[in-house]
């Protein structure tokens, strides 16, 4: 157990350092005609943070034995969907965080019109990432990963989720309304994370759709695993300020069943989850290293 | 000239049902879990309009023999790129617009969070219409085309016109950085509408770029026009503010060159584009009629 933990920290690494490298390459071949707002969107993208997403496109695609030229463009649109629904979820109008991973957010270190253009240009960064021709892969491929991608960040996915979390505060919801909510808002994208780089790899149906049930169940774990931590955990360790869904009167996992009862229902989701995994022809070790890793973070 | 006036005026009737209905089909697809954003979608994609860019991709399709279902989706999604980029121009910490088209704009009708989200998951189904598999068009022609709306909607297109556009708010600018704001911020799509089609009809690469010359042409043209109609219109007309450039304190055509100066760059540019169009071996009037309509229409 031990070795694997050091081999999933160094898989992480691994992952951090290429992604960043990625994503600083598709922005430094930007033309500069408009310096803040490349600045902006470089603010959003390069401030570090888990690669939750990108990890687990990389590992899913290593583990199906696509060469990770084939996965950069997939890791790196999926992280520009995730970078610009935090700028714009972070804006007054929306959330109004001035802290993101312990630095000012997007609309304080520039400005709000900045901020929504960045995420406006950082969603259309991703397609246009994405359409590129990929040697190795076909055209058909990557207009399914274009779909998926489209499909799990847009009205049925993440902006839905959120606009079914804004609506939700300071109102009372049942537990399957807050299943909803995430589900759409971050398990969605979690989702596509590992339906991209199965789509690169082009595995049968029934072993894409056993992956597919994997991400689903560790997808929304991550989130039962924020609530626990937006309750147990400080501000300093979480980058963003401890308490904001009780701050903002946001119905949560802990708040709907308790934290003992939030803990079980990420560890009844995790046991899911490698289930699933355990179905699989593959070695999936990594894999389930990385759902232990997503209920027991404490960031 | 009579008869070929009325026929466009009949084929911009046409388009305009054309994608009224299409544009209400994609939305009623869409699921009613968050009734709230499903309608400021609809708001900004129905509150009717000139609609230029769809008109460019069915005249160009028809021109060129490409079925008329061939186009719609290319037509929609250019028209939800155009919609998302109105809604998030007109916040308050963009420009700042309450009205548009006669109509409260979408923060207005709603509130500022639903309207950054409506705008999002525009922008985001643009990109799902586009990866939907098309009858008679093939994957890589698809993936062309979502190319081709990624950059014209990205940062070196829209998104980077309306930074520009914003960075150059009270201050003197020459013509050429003029030009390179309105080529980005407006030309940059109405190209891309032309493209769109040249794609789907997949025409040798010297027409393509010749109808590209067009495009250039006239989407210049067309703003030089929305200029001047800032100085010469009324608001009642114009659906929105007029003198609202003028308000802002926003370089012009006719700010910087006078009315008259601005008047003749639009005559050049018409018959620049009109060259471009009588190079090309199909019949243009129906385009050469519009190219007129452009720098005469007056809303």
């Amino acid at each position: 157990m031990i070795e694997t933990q050091q081999n999933l920290a160094d898989y992480q690494d691994s992952v951090r350092q290429r992604i960043d490298e990625q994503l600083s390459c598709a922005i430094n071949t930007l033309a500069d005609d408009t310096p803040q707002l490349k600045a902006a969107m470089r603010h959003g993208l390069l401030l570090g943070g888990k690669r939750v997403r990108p990890f687990m496109v990389y590992a899913v695609g290593d583990m199906l034995d696509v060469p990770q030229h084939q996965l950069d463009a997939a890791a790196c649109a999926i992280e520009c969907i995730h970078a610009y629904s935090l700028i714009h979820d972070d804006l007054p109008a929306m959330d109004d965080d001035d802290l993101r991973r312990g630095k000012p957010t997007c609309h304080v270190a520039f400005d709000e019109a900045t901020a929504i253009l960045a995420g406006d240009a950082l969603q259309t960064l991703a397609f246009d990432l994405l359409s590129t021709p990929i040697e190795g892969l076909n055209a058909e491929q990557q207009l399914r990963m274009v779909k998926s991608l489209s499909q799990a960040s847009g009205y049925i996915g993440m902006c839905g989720g959120q606009a079914m979390d804004l609506d939700a505060t300071d109102k009372s919801i049942t537990l399957e309304q807050l299943e909803a909510i995430h589900r759409a808002k971050t398990g969605a994208l979690l989702q596509c994370s590992v339906d991209l780089a199965a789509l690169a790899a082009n595995i049968e149906p029934k072993q894409h759709l056993q992956l597919i049930k994997f991400a689903r169940d560790i997808g929304l774990a991550f989130q039962v695993q924020d609530d626990i931590l937006d309750v147990t955990s400080d501000t300093e360790t979480l980058g963003k300020p401890q308490g904001s869904d009780i701050e903002a009167n946001k119905s949560t996992y802990p708040s709907l069943l308790g934290l003992d009862g939030a803990r079980q229902k990420a560890d009844t989701l995790l046991q899911s989850s490698l289930q699933a995994l355990r179905a699989l022809p593959y070695n999936s070790d990594l894999l389930a290293n990385f759902a232990h890793y997503i209920i027991t973070r404490n960031y």
